[in-house]
């Protein structure tokens, strides 16, 4: 690497007054962000991406899955793409710095490059994915671009087939649009994210930049423990069949499961939503949403096996039916090795410590791994807090995440992809 | 009574019909009804009943709370009134026999005094109360027509101020025409309610018709048990405040105290919600609508210290917050000694075998017992099922409710008043 382009830093008050602005959009009184996909609020910060990037001089762009693009092209004819992605969705009253520190990183990034005229030979990209957090479906955006979406899935997304409609609606989209999003995966000379780890471990072992091994497998299911909606003040006790009953047994054995046989593994009972849901009816149904984590895939079916066993004794125990609807599985996605090597070199660069570790969360990543070069750049989470107004992460590490993706991206980008 | 009085008996046919009629709106696919308080079938409901009214040539009316009548005037001046009550509203997804069979002999009555002819020395008011079943506040109508409900809790309905604002505007309504709906009491010459039983006693008892005693006392609370949101893949288990757990075991613990400790009583966790409710968050809170009744006041007391006990024993253990909400304390309610005699006599009169036991649900006598001679005629529902579109009654069994009614009513309606 060149003398100038080592010296390389970008601008940290541009970058901090960016994520000041950005995090305005959506913020929660208890100062984190509300952006769930296709809200007003979503729709607001990706309107401010499209302006920043016109701003800089970028070429603004918004593809049919609603993917918005910051892009700087490097001149050469037909060469391919280094996406820098993250995202602006947040989960319902989530945190400032998940998906928007990793959009913003981008930005900075592609915009330095582009004030220091350095020479490229693949185009940059910084990119905003539609509904990383799966308020609709899992990666939407990412998975669209790489031909992944299926039509299936878009006939049951998560919210529900109205509220996705109407969330559509709102984004001037339709779910055919998403299905044509499709880009040629030789275009793509790899993918880099930069995030905030959603963990206690890097700051635990003192280190500055978390290079991603891999990304966990993750299992998700709708389980519906089903009784009969009975009068609660005239049906006698043990003639009842009350599906709550059965969901919050499974609730306390599904924890008490991974505490004592999966230390490895995590488990969430996320939600649970009640039909009918009034005080004076016993519950006729009771449905759970369970996720759980490894990064192991053996010990992921393991302890789904154990999960959905455990379910079934619980409907048993208080006379209710189960059904048992898997809704995910996504395998463990390796990161590539190369790309781990430059974050490395990257880190140790900039005088920084990088310390190997895997990302209990998914990402973006995930949709790209199989088809170019990719790989994540952590930075610490105070206190390990995630998806929560409580997320933070020091102003000194989110510059040095932004720039350590400049390293690694010039070390790609000028190395014409892989 | 005179000879022609006694041998008078409804319209069994007419009866049916009307049935028939009114459980088509809103009907499920389950073979019940959903018709919550001001839904739209709901409304549908509460206009047939009015134009069934007007058709029978009885003077329809509608108060500022939304009750319905149907009146037949006994031609004296002053006269007090009789009020033959139910409601028309249902639980999500309920039965057809809940209030409606009670509103459908109420007006069956009235019509077949009218065609009898008979001088009465009362008006008699077959009345349509509005959201009995608590949608928003629990008898609503019936309090607002006794002049007890209040204006404070207006401001906090149980399914909140947005939707409720929203059901009383395609009612046409305002909050302020409920609370100015009250009349004077010395007008009211009594209330009568026929309504199925939704347990299972008098089918056991091989009994007929049930008088009954009293209506049992019930407790309503939220309990929100509050922890913290995180990455539901990247905090570690034991580090979580996991809002699901502590609101999983206190809902298993609330049965298990009922079924040991307290076997006179009944408790229900109805609903609960998710905050935020993603399957990628570890719940921050979960509200729980916690519900419990006794037919006796201080076994009820005994019982709630000790479930708000175990609530705060549920939190401590998993690291929770806990709110702690009383939304709603009835104690029990008498019936009338003279209306349980004249209901007796007028099922002896039928040749049914009347029992006699308290009610474990709430009704709108609840509003008139302490302001005129309350009572309630209960006829068997098979298996006990209720709020259930399960929910039924043998089709004998209601004609011999509407005798019942028309026979007490008789006795009430001609002496007076009492």
């Amino acid at each position: 690497m060149s003398r100038s382009a080592s010296d390389l830093r970008v601008d940290p008050e541009r970058l901090r007054g960016n994520f000041t602005s950005l995090a305005r959009i959506g913020a929660t009184s208890g100062g984190g962000v509300h952006r769930p996909t296709f809200s007003q609020a979503h729709l607001e910060a990706r309107k401010w991406f499209y302006e920043q990037a016109q701003q800089a001089g970028l070429k603004a762009q918004i593809d049919s899955a609603g993917n918005h693009s910051a892009r700087l092209q490097c001149g050469i004819p037909g060469a391919k793409t280094l996406l820098l992605g993250s995202h602006l969705d947040s989960v319902p009253n989530g945190g400032r710095f998940d998906g928007a520190l990793g959009v913003l990183c981008a930005l900075e990034v592609v915009q330095t490059i582009k004030e220091a005229s350095l020479s490229l030979t693949t185009d940059l990209e910084a990119i905003d994915f539609t509904d990383e957090e799966g308020t609709y479906g899992n990666l939407l955006g990412s998975r669209a671009l790489v031909g992944k979406l299926q039509a299936k899935e878009l006939q049951t997304p998560y919210g529900g087939r109205e509220a996705f409609q109407e969330a559509l609606e709102r984004a001037g989209l339709t779910a055919s649009d998403l299905l044509s999003a499709a880009r040629d995966p030789n275009g793509l000379a790899g993918y880099l994210e930069v995030h905030i780890e959603q963990g206690p471990k890097l700051a635990q072992c003192g280190a500055d930049i978390g290079v991603v091994t891999s990304i966990v497998s993750t299992c998700r299911y709708r389980l519906s423990f089903i009784g009969r909606a009975d009068h609660s003040g005239t049906m006698p006790m043990e003639n009842r069949r009350d599906a709550a009953q059965g969901a919050s047994a499974f609730a306390l054995t599904a924890r008490d499961t991974v505490l004592w046989e999966f230390k490895d593994c995590v488990a969430n009972v996320g939600n649970m939503t009640f039909e009918p849901g009034a005080f004076n009816v016993v519950p006729a149904a009771v449905n759970v949403c369970l996720e759980f984590r490894s990064s192991d895939q053996e010990r992921l079916q393991r302890l789904e096996r154990a999960l959905i066993r455990q379910a079934h004794q619980q409907a048993e125990r208080f006379d209710l039916e189960l059904r048992v609807e898997q809704l995910e599985a996504i395998p463990p996605t390796p990161m590539n090795i190369e790309v781990q090597q430059a974050i490395k070199e990257a880190a140790e660069l900039l005088d920084l410590k990088p310390l190997s570790l895997p990302s209990g969360a998914g990402h973006d990543a995930q949709s790209f791994a199989a088809l170019c070069p990719s790989g994540m750049i952590f930075v610490p989470s105070v206190g390990g807090f995630s998806h929560s107004p409580k997320e933070f992460t020091d102003w000194r590490d989110c510059v040095n995440g932004a720039n350590v993706l400049l390293h690694t991206a010039l070390k790609m980008a000028r190395a014409g992809g892989t």
